[in-house]
């Protein structure tokens, strides 16, 4: 029921992309090899999807040589480069980190691609079912992450859904998927299987498919902006189902500039922000005052957070 | 089945605008009478949608203000704003027009929005289906453009499904919205009438709903941006179900800015662009030459496309 | 000496401002009246700067209206407004805040204009040199503010020049602005007193003028990008002569948005970023563990900053 | 006069750099030999500037990868890369050509730099005269650029200045940057040679210095947006002393994408903007129609740029 030709599309690039896999030059850019290694290989994301590096540019020492310029002379001083990516970091100096470029080849379902795009300090070319004719692939959570609505927190999940129930809700997906994309086909007629009317304008069919059916592009980004997008998307806060992609461009991150990755686990990642009040509230019990709830001047949430950030008992 | 909750919300937010409408007060900045008249109000557009105006900020004299303390005193001698305005039109001086700012809220499908969210230069809060519940609202063509793929041109529509094929379409896309979001209404389980067994995620529900559903925003861009979307959304080959979009918004930029909406006009909408090579061919055609396709060193659409724009024989 | 051209231009703004100050209109938008007392009036910036308030858009209530778009119904729960624009700035939701727009009219040194204009998420019209003549006004610190190099660190002052050596240096940078400006004047030849040679382009002639003559622009930004601005310039380790401008600026977005700017006080300008290290240690101290620098695993500086964060010995 | 640590920085980095040349890496990335024979080369501008390309992204073949994801299969039928790539230039779709990324260190003027940073969409890093110190390097025209200024049009030059007169202007440029320089030497008293009183602050001291002065930064940028650079700064009416770089930068194109910079030339340096009457009247006289100035409905201006564009007789 698939359409020959749609297939066409995706194996012909899987397969340029392996091509350039093969290939090797010579260049006098910063290089990375342990990034080198990762080059055009998909990373498996979710049931479908994939996160694969396709180009780069710069590396740790790239960020060092943009401060320098900035700073000049004096960052001899600090003039190993771990420290001074440290300090960037901690000073929040954005501009030598965005010397650093990447661009990866995504394939990610439409209600992830929606939050995504939403980082707008990037450069995206996504596949157009304008022109072109989508896969039949479409996400369905695994059981474990087939979640249930938290009652108290519109924007949580709280535990897993579970047994027949829950293998209702994902035969439902299943079926609603496969019935609009069977639709979705018959309303195209491009092979004239279904009879030989005209075919729905692609721009208009593909109005059928629901969010969970998977879209892919190219984005490319810099470290800067790309850090911000994870520090937002791997969030445990994050949604898991963009989480995931995060994790793996973490990786990737890893691979590409260890130094700065290093530096944004210690000042971002696992980092804390403390309002004006919880500055205070901290100077206070390590002066050894003994605080409560009601004279925190905190917000309960806030108390609570400001507690489980500190282990202190509430 | 709709739940009432969910309908509140969209109620809420009419009743807050009507009301902002009805009220009144002083200012001292630039304000546009003929803008004032549509503030608040919905303009509809497709089966559900509409735009409307929440707010803006300048009017035509904000760009003269701007362009005159960027080329001072000297422009006394356009002093006329109408001149002065066509002739930052003309030139694509395009900070000065970066000094007004309009606000819209409006409601449109999902496919249309990521459309519109490509243009990355504007500021958008979307309605969440991550923390809200959809409407129960999808849009399906009218008759007149359910058009049919052109089979020469994968970008273009070609002609109008007719007759039964066309109901059997329209049918198909009505059934598979309203089934996808009777399951979308279960899963999420809100009132407890399917059953007493926990909701699903509200992130996860609104994976089984089709690009056909409306969302909303409220999306803000200064003049530049603004017209930069409108000359490629309001374009006869940007999609219908965008076009619509802009077109409506270019009536609100008439009543807002005339003067500038009339340089758009003769300089952007109307306007037409020749590559170097087409430069040359009207020079030797208007020195009188006589000038095949063979000759011209066009590719067969830009030859027709330069003989469209002229009205000249191929 | 001044060319009565010259001037021509700054008068023809202020009286244009002004007028525009006497006038009053009937307008349904959102309108802040403590920000309309402040319209249009220069607020005195160093010896000749200022900065004034021309035009804005939307108030405290647009950033709930956005966020209300955003995340629906639900937060009616967190209904009260103040409560919610905290929520907001604490969870960096930066979307709603860029809802609100200021447009500022900025008179300024040439250097702090090279810092300012690194805020690249602005738009600007800045007053042209290539086109007029730039006006006989530089900055030269008072007394107070002539401080001297830090020996330590290259990026601070230590202590203030005294005696007649700050007398030197005051005249010094007197008499080359003087005398640049002089000769740009005799190179301009604009009123031919200085005999009937042509005149030099100005974008040439105003080569000569050093980097403390003001400019002046329209500057329109973001509350967004605006705080972000603040955040960075109001700190303590700007430079003295960019932080008043802030600090006048901080003054405009109190009397606009009162609400976002107590949050903005509590979760931006008074708070804290610990370092996953930091989080740590502060854990390890209020169980009651003594740690010593050498124990710490941070840098002197970071070890430093963190004891006088915490108003604890070091 | 120069300090010797001063100069270390410049001599420094240009080490660094040459070092940089001497080195070759195994790549799989897309890679340019003709760019890499350019990399790290200073390529000379004006008296003491210079542009380099410190590092590169993508190629021609980035460009078609990204829009075969864009516009999928389909794309096959207008296979041939240079035909594609004109189709994308041609139809202002460009997000494929932001897909490649070029990396620049530049030397200019101060006046220069203020110019170009006004193009937002790219990242900087540049020499900060508040941490470190400018080198003695300022821009003095050479005779032949020592242009009038018109009478007719503030925006441009008329003729040259010459004989005595232009050396008194160059004479007058050179003593005022020179004595600017060393009074800023003796207010940063870094070497103590002038008395052992405090230096001025850095920040402070570069106040004295004209905007002639030389300044360096990474500039880093995408293909479309430094497109949109070059058709600006390269144009006959962009200031002499910004266009030079344009033009060295064209070069460094053409070696990179030289297919996309075919495409430029032919639709975007060569090509013209018709207006909507424009386009009219070349119907008309097509036509066979005589048409004067006083029927055309065109400005003086437009009307004489119309008959020059086509080489009409007015």
């Amino acid at each position: 029921m698939t359409s020959p030709l749609k297939l066409d599309l995706v194996d012909t690039q899987t397969a340029e992309l392996d091509e350039l896999r093969g290939q090797s030059y010579q260049t006098r850019r910063a290089t990375v090899p342990a990034l080198e290694e990762l080059l055009y290989k998909p990373l498996p994301v979710l049931d479908h999807g994939f996160v694969r590096v396709v180009d780069y540019m710069g590396d740790d020492s790239a960020i060092v040589q943009a401060a320098r310029v900035s700073y000049g002379k004096g960052t001899k001083q600090v003039s190993e480069d771990r420290g001074l990516i440290r300090y960037l970091m901690r000073h929040w100096h954005s501009t030598p980190f965005e010397m650093c470029e990447i661009k990866l080849h995504v394939k990610l379902p439409m209600f992830v691609a929606r939050q995504w795009i939403r980082h707008r300090t990037a450069n995206v070319n996504e596949y157009s079912a304008r022109y072109s004719i989508l896969d039949r692939e479409f996400y369905v959570p695994s059981p474990e992450h087939l979640s249930a609505q938290s009652k108290s927190n519109r924007q949580g999940r709280a535990g897993v859904l579970e047994g027949e129930h829950a293998q209702n809700v994902l035969n439902m997906l299943k079926e609603d998927a496969t019935r609009c994309y069977d639709n979705y086909m018959w309303m195209l007629n491009e092979d004239e299987s279904k009879g030989d009317h005209d075919g729905l304008a692609r721009e208009l069919a593909r109005m059928n498919l629901p969010v969970n059916f998977y879209t892919q592009w190219y984005w490319k980004v810099d470290l800067h902006n790309l850090m911000h997008f994870l520090r937002l998307r791997a969030d445990p806060h994050a949604q898991y189902e963009i989480r995931v992609y995060a994790d793996a461009i973490l990786n990737v991150m890893k691979a590409w500039v260890p130094l700065a990755f290093d530096a944004f686990e210690e000042y971002r990642l696992g980092a804390a922000q403390l309002s004006a009040t919880g500055v205070r509230l901290v100077q206070r019990r390590l002066a050894g005052e003994k605080i409560t709830y009601e004279q925190s001047g905190l917000s309960k949430r806030e108390w609570i957070e400001l507690c489980e950030l500190f282990d202190v008992s509430q």
